[in-house]
């Protein structure tokens, strides 16, 4: 990933000084993170017995790029200027530019103008990077084909997610489970752990039972996400326990509230922005009366043990099943 | 690109019904527009004896979604949900989603999301259309490098866009003819030239020389819009011709204007986005009396005559030449 962004950014030094330092930014967006991605495309390959490490990094590399994308757009969408507690790529550009002088609100659409282009470049990169790869004409195919499915699923998991915002939508916990699968656990866990093993050349089987692994996975570790959402500490998710509740985020919690007596008690409060602590207090007592916290949890652990059970698969080799066991183990973990 | 977008809806629709009305969506923001793009891909390739028209249409097709990203990220950046005096891509998902009973705030929230989300599928999907036509590897390889410099270029220049908005820059006419060759006519003229002459089989002086011809031609489209967008009437153009004055957009206009006794006079109403009719006849007159529309005017007739020069080259065919020639007429004749 480091000689990714040097490359790219001597290349834009050569158009203006400034590009460079975007780069800079781009780089920096991509530290930090869980960089789940790589971690999966390399386990998948490693496992596999996968030998050209500087080939599987690049192919996480560019995994890593499309997360990069999507997190940097969603800001813009969400017109935030601070992640994890410090200024995100548009809060960096926002203070220069009002350190400069310009007026607020001008100083905010140039930001969010710099993060689109700053988005579209990682997201453009994402798909530069495996077809500048030498991997073979198969191996490339398929694996911007992989790229591709993500992308396509990505996006009709955000409309769904939209579809499903509408008052009168008439959502059940699976309809949720879907959504978040296609919008989320499908590019950052099946798609990467399809790539690494058609990288190690590993065969139809092979590939496809780890897509499957990956997609349980990733349910699991979504809906893990969204109980931390809830009822995680702000430290260790370094984002605030009051978010989604004051967002209404649809989550499994939430459709499966949705079919509970204490259901009323429980929606007055979603998506009240100014949600206090005392009544998501209130909330997430309910949610854990009505049993959808416990509902939740046994969901993610059953979605991990259908992956453990994958992982039994003849397919699967010895050290690839020691290493996905471990990522299971810590995905559930993580609710504790 | 009627194909493409068949197929890409009969894709969508096996995710989710929805999605593949995103696509309809997507598709409708490319008709209506200029598709200078792929008529600048099917004029090189044409004139230069091409004869694989559907090759010719799916490069054009790659270009056109191309504009069709920046056009829908642009509209992200500007919270604008009209377009050409109808609702845009997220224009008409705000309609759905308010029809829904979706309060105002989160129904935009919600369109700009899908926005965000179907620009980032456009892009994508112009770098696909190239990765996937069948046009051997090495014109494969070089076009994918000419829509990467072309997308590298848009990014550079949006950020000299923002450098040169802080008040204490200090911004020439050359410096504006600079960023807008890198924001717009670079990716709009000259990377869909020479991807034309590429498919062709052209050799590279050729394919250099049509560059530079394309080069020409956009800085000259450039600052014929730039006058418009000030002298233009709003049938003509689409848009109101306040706009650039209401929003301050800096133009080859005003970089002449503010090396002009008569530029206190201008900057005091630039950015006003009250502006009103009268005030803006004011300045239109003072960029008359101060020589800034002649100035531009000649500038773009010199830019045209650059291109007709070019033209004269022995590596342009005479079929090219007369298709070129007529182009560079018709970018002038918008003046009139």
């Amino acid at each position: 990933m480091a000689d990714f962004f040097a490359g790219s950014k001597a290349r834009a030094a050569q158009l203006t000084p400034r590009f460079a330092k975007l780069w800079d930014s781009l780089e920096e967006t991509t530290l930090g993170g869980k960089r789940f991605r790589p971690l999966m495309v390399w386990t998948a390959y490693k496992g596999l017995d996968g030998s050209q490490m500087l080939n599987a990094a690049q192919i996480g590399t560019a995994f890593e790029l499309l997360h990069t994308a999507f997190i940097i757009h969603d800001d813009v969408v969400d017109r935030d200027f601070v992640r994890r507690g410090r200024p995100n790529l548009s809060g960096r550009y926002l203070q220069q530019a009002q350190a400069a002088g310009l007026p607020a609100g001008e100083a905010k659409h140039r930001a969010m103008s710099v993060a689109v282009v700053a988005g579209d470049l990682a997201l453009f990169n994402a798909y530069r990077l495996i077809d500048r790869s030498e991997v073979g004409e198969t191996v490339r195919t398929r694996l911007l084909e992989i790229l591709d499915d993500a992308i396509m699923a990505s996006a009709a998991g955000e409309l769904l997610d939209i579809e499903y915002s509408f008052p009168d939508a008439d959502i059940s916990a699976s309809d949720i489970i879907g959504m978040e699968q296609l919008k989320t656990a499908l590019y950052s866990f099946e798609a990467p752990l399809k790539a690494g093993a058609v990288l190690a050349g590993a065969n139809d089987q092979t590939i496809a039972e780890l897509g499957k692994i990956g997609r349980d996975m990733g349910i699991a570790y979504q809906i893990v996400d969204d109980l931390l959402g809830v009822f995680g500490h702000e430290v260790g998710t370094g984002k605030s326990t009051l978010g989604d509740l004051r967002e209404g985020k649809r989550t499994v919690l939430m459709g499966y509230a949705a079919t509970q007596s204490e259901w009323p008690a429980i929606a007055a409060h979603l998506g009240n922005p100014d949600l206090s602590h005392t009544q998501a207090d209130a909330v997430r007592k309910l949610l854990t009366t009505s049993g959808s916290r416990r509902n939740a949890e046994r969901l993610a652990r059953s979605f991990a043990d259908q992956g453990l059970e994958g992982l039994s698969s003849a397919h699967i080799p010895e050290a690839l099943r020691k290493r996905l066991e471990n990522l299971i183990a810590a995905v559930i973990a993580r609710t504790r």
